[in-house]
């Protein structure tokens, strides 16, 4: 049918870690240059968690090239996903925070299990950090200047019906129906000739994305001074702390 | 009362062909520099269609002379209407489709009849091309970027409460409403001193208008590329066929 | 608690005269550097009325030299406001035309008293006069581009429950509810890491900010050549006579 599922599975929270983005972009990549293959749908195999965002592991006491070659590899996720020829669905089947809610913005279609234990949203403000400017340029795409501001602000996680009353996810379906209303969704954009469609998603796209092309490298030193900051080391260090006594 | 009607006749469908924008460019131009005239409606004279857009035989085995002539055409037609210091208003009495959307598009406020058979977008991709970049900037400041995004690479054409839901129109009324309406609205808008209400109108659209005069013949050069393409005079000729047949 | 409250108390309608913007700024200021202090309120002390907005009086008549100190002020008092590093809650218990609209954008949070005889709007136009680019850029940052561009031809004045559906304000409540409300809303926005707040709300702003101080003097020169018409001076004077009659 020209369409592949790819399944996130890294548990236990699909983290965005240098290894799954390594190996999220080979798969894209491919899928990209399969002419057969015209549309992706994301989804998670782990239970209440589509992603739970970046990896905070992989910026804690490590070293600046690590770092360096983490936030590249963020970069070139983000770059390859919203950049995508291809149609891309998003169907989000539990949680998303962060980066796991950047990732389902920058696909074309979000469709949200109606779950309201399941939340989304760009919550860093909250972890003390600030999301990059890229993936705010994103987030006022999807839902506008004003809702932007103030979620990223509050460092909000919505929870499925806001998130769809806010523009975050475009719907929400019981999660029984969710493949099938992906999949449909998905015949609904193929549906277009390829051409056309990629041209148009490039010009509403283009903007932001030559942003973070032209500022590429000061974006990736300003990310390794951020987090070589002891403040911000010891605050990572007292969530990891909170999210392994949760468990 | 300072207030013309512009009524297109042009059957079967309004389209907009050289002559139509000429005349069309002509017409305003001269309301324009009437200073008796302070606001201009528009409608159609065609049952059950505003303009069909762009007219397709101009853009079929032309000479590239042709095409420029043509581009030129519809450009001047969008800057004089965008950027008019007249109130405009669009009474959508009929589907108004691509160009016919975009000349809706560029009033400063739009009332459709409410009949659910009635729709209106740019559904450009669904004849595998793209709308210009001014289209999009002038879609994007009327709905904003999401809703752009999604109705631009689906192509899709609105029914008339799916319009009003998506801010496309700002209001539905019964067909025989249609120009008392209009009346009432335009009325309001002139209750404004010209001269402010113009600044005004020149502040919000100024960057959109500056970016085609910017960019005017490399804009002509692209459309003339284009449509020269033999994929792109097929899929035109097949359009067009089918157009025919369902006559 | 780290919370000041700023009430204005300038009888009869807290015109923005330029003492006023003057003792505003100085107020502000000594709030945004002291470190015990995260957030403000603002709110009115006078009754049915938040903010009447720019006092006509210091347009009319006056020195060249006069009206760049008071556009100077007003430029300041929003560069300061729309700029601050706290958290900014306006607690609109009145109506707020004009330059109390403006005031009332800039801030973080607006919450409106439910009594739909207040109004908000920035309805410049109505004076025959034109909002400033930085009013329109707060005004599009708050509610899009579309709400702004018919909201500002139209000098727009919204009673509380149309301000609510366009977004003008982010919520209403009963007047006696106006500072509980007020407060449980700042405690949500303090509970955020300062930092990452500030620095979030900085990128959220920075290039509205960034064009009025790239174009300050030249804004200025504007203000003079505009207010300093003989027509303008004359529909200020009718306006103030209007004013003076309804008392």
């Amino acid at each position: 049918t020209g369409v592949a599922t790819m399944k996130f599975k890294s548990p236990p929270v699909n983290s965005l870690s240098l290894d799954f983005l390594t190996e999220f972009c080979i798969s894209l990549e491919k899928l990209e240059n399969n002419r057969a293959c015209r549309g992706v749908i994301f989804t998670s195999a782990v239970p209440k968690i589509f992603s739970s965002g970046l990896d905070i592991t992989e910026m804690c006491g490590k070293s600046t090239e690590h770092y360096a070659e983490f936030w590249r590899a963020v970069q070139e996720m983000w770059l390859q996903l919203y950049g995508s020829n291809m149609v891309t669905v998003a169907a989000v089947n539990g949680s998303s925070p962060a980066g796991g809610c950047l990732l389902a913005l920058s696909c074309d279609y979000r469709i949200m299990v109606e779950n309201p234990k399941f939340s989304i949203g760009l919550n860093e403000a909250q972890l003390g950090i600030v999301a990059p400017f890229w993936f705010k340029d994103t987030f006022v795409n999807v839902v506008g200047h004003r809702v932007a501001e103030r979620s990223l602000q509050l460092g909000s996680l919505h929870a499925a019906p806001e998130a769809l009353r806010f523009g975050l996810v475009d719907e929400l379906v019981a999660e029984e129906k969710l493949q099938e209303k992906a999949a449909a969704v998905m015949a609904q954009w193929l549906a277009l000739p390829d051409h056309a469609r990629q041209l148009t998603k490039s010009m509403m796209r283009k903007a932001v994305l030559d942003r973070l092309v032209a500022h590429r490298e000061e974006d990736i030193q300003n990310f390794i001074s951020f987090v070589s900051k002891e403040s911000i080391q010891k605050s990572l260090r007292m969530y990891m702390e909170m999210l392994k006594k949760k468990k």
